[in-house]
């Protein structure tokens, strides 16, 4: 029984702090790094990765749209074309770092708007799986689990990782509560640390129309930048490896 | 005897166009691809490859500062960590799209400002090349014939081009004549053609301090965005090839 | 019988020259001028100010998504009040530059894919509304004939401008046609000339669920970027003079 | 006896919170507001203004370079041209809310680099002084004590405030150390409060060439972002107050 434990990290911007990256890798088996459009700077990109390095992390990439002032959470009106192209242009910039650092990249993960858009639009979430298939076949896509960017991946011909997340409110029909909307942002630590457990467990059940799948979860998301982010990725942690799970990097 | 000929490129942004890439191709043997910091876009980073690969072109980096309004020719204070950091990204980020096209990359050459600085400051010449180096060991850095940067590719162990401007005007010492004074643009096909016959045939005289020295020019520069850029790239071509020069990629 | 001819400009960028603009001036009353955001720069502004105080025109200002790739024609998920902080930071860069040159600001007119939004999405409407308000009550906000963006104006207690395109296609209900389908861009002088005539006569009418209204057109738009687009303008212009029309910028 | 203390504010960008704006401004009395080119956005302009209109201050604009990732602290090599329209555009940019807030524009002081470049460069010193008074001759121009741009702006007719600075080393010559160099910051409670009465009482001591000039403090600069900032803020304001000064605002 394993299972892979990710942060989003590297979403710090010049001057501005975001985070505290350092703090949490220790428990943590990947990141996401943000590549520069919705967060980070080649400074900062840089940093990220030797420290990653440092903890022996499994590093992705977490393309996002080109909107720091939004944080890559409103949705631009692109073209698939164009988010090919930019999901692309992102997963090499970071590529360059850690092939100078002697790591490869394991895996990729759309940032913020782009995210939730891939988990139910099916022509961004082809081209962003195009994307990550053009740069590499041995990329692993994570997506939100049982969603449209999880299928476009399997089409491509691409490894795929079920993502759950341990601080967000899921709907009943397996997608996520909104941002903005009462119970999307998961607070208490045992809270978090008991869904942690089930979906690694039990997984989450998807609908889609009439349909139900249960869906594997194969990674499980914590959120860095919650003012109690150590305590709650510490508390998840320890009560997935109580519960006989091992905490290891995805594997394609 | 042969030589490179190679040409800014992909420096459209968006709506906005500039020069006219396609039709210069067919008489170059390479392209430095602007990556989308002092212009350029991912979906003009895409369309260049493609159209390179059309003409069996090799297609080099030419990162630039970040600058859109000033199309990179304005020096920005960077620190030789941030320069490193930051042309390491562009690298990558072109990098995606030749692996994605099946070509390899084959030089890179700095743009505009950071050109110019690179030919005379120690600091930031090693900065670039550490990051070319870190890399990848194959890629050839192209700088000014003689220059801070030649040397920094050198002692870096990187192989390195000496470059030559058929259409800018040289100064004694044989550094250009900076943008915006008399003579620095050259606009006369004649003019332009025998400027490139003599750089391939007697390279160009360098001095420092006390020294003089005679530096083979491996690669010639046209620019693609002047008004009557087709014509010179044409005269230059016949000219070379009259002069029994056969245009040819560079080659590590 | 008098009527406004209005152009999109100041839309160059650093480097990038789009539009000529000072060609069509001599044809126009009032000019819309990019403040930066998709297109333009404080240089660019200063330099179509100028040029339009030459020409006697009015100057409103053209604010748009921040957005210079997509050049202000992709939507953006902003909320409402990011967009009217957005509308008044726009109205008040322009405006320096207007106050320099000691001419008034004649109206707004939002660009692009924000125009279209605000022709339908009411809430965005207002805010766009309550922006220019804010700014000062003297300007008139100029929005699709019939539109959403009107109504908001007028309840803000705002003059309003109802605007006609003569090189945009119409659909039944009074919509333009989205770029990208057939029909949406007009290129022939002689049907470009006709519809001017026929809006300034007839105004368009605008279907609302089951009701219809017919509007009356303040101010007729020609687009400054398409190839012909001087001839366009000179045969608009002539059109309605020869049908008795006096081309009159718009007044409050 | 009185003193205007200020304070940089608005340096927060979307997610991106920096300084803790609102529990300083009790202690102050006028601010200087980012406008949105080296740190803010609308949203924050929009909030700060509010604020300070709460606390009764003096706003002014904080023009900076087009440089978030750099906060404005690099240098970038732009012609006194493309400055003064650059600063023009953000001086409006702010005007736009503080209309709307119905409060005047106080003064204007440039941000970093720019401050630092315009203390010394005459012909960028001029450029900045030439955009104010263009805006408006009622704004006062707020630059290092006896420095090239309190010049530059007497010889356009302004009204200039002489700035010291509370946590900043002074070199001999009366200009600071700069950032990055031993003595650049204050971080002492008390050092900063005797050398915020120093200043006030003695004003500085400026050498231009073989030329010694005492110049008096207008006005006194603290800043937001230090981790003691409003330890510092707090004890300057109270150390001034027992010397018997007055915190007031600028007035032309």
């Amino acid at each position: 029984m394993t299972i892979d434990l990710n942060c989003d990290m590297g979403e710090s911007f010049g001057r501005y702090t975001l985070g505290s990256d350092e703090e949490l890798m220790p428990y943590l088996s990947s990141i996401n790094l943000a590549c520069g459009f919705h967060a980070g700077d080649p400074m900062v990109i840089q940093q990220t990765v030797q420290t990653a390095v440092k903890y022996n992390l499994a590093v992705g990439a977490h393309p996002g749209y080109p909107d720091l002032q939004g944080f890559g959470r409103r949705k631009i009106e692109m073209s698939p074309e164009e988010v090919e192209a930019m999901v692309l242009y992102q997963i090499g910039a970071l590529w360059g770092f850690l092939r100078s650092a002697r790591i490869e990249m394991t895996h990729v993960k759309p940032h913020g708007a782009l995210y939730n858009q891939a988990a139910q639009e099916v022509r961004l979430a082809n081209a962003i799986a195009r994307s990550v298939r053009r740069f590499s076949k041995e990329l692993i896509l994570v997506g939100l689990a049982g969603s449209a960017l999880i299928e476009a991946g399997l089409e491509c011909g691409l490894n795929v990782a079920n993502e759950g997340f341990v601080e967000r409110g899921y709907q009943a029909d397996g997608r996520l509560v909104p941002r903005g909307m009462e119970g999307a942002v998961i607070h208490d630590l045992i809270i978090a640390a008991r869904q942690a457990i089930q979906l690694a467990m039990d997984g989450i059940t998807v609908h889609k129309g009439e349909m139900a799948m249960n869906v594997k979860i194969d990674t499980l998301c914590i959120h860095g930048d919650s003012p109690n982010a150590l305590e709650i990725v510490r508390a998840v942690r320890s009560a997935l490896e109580e519960a006989g799970y091992k905490i290891q990097r995805l594997s394609g």
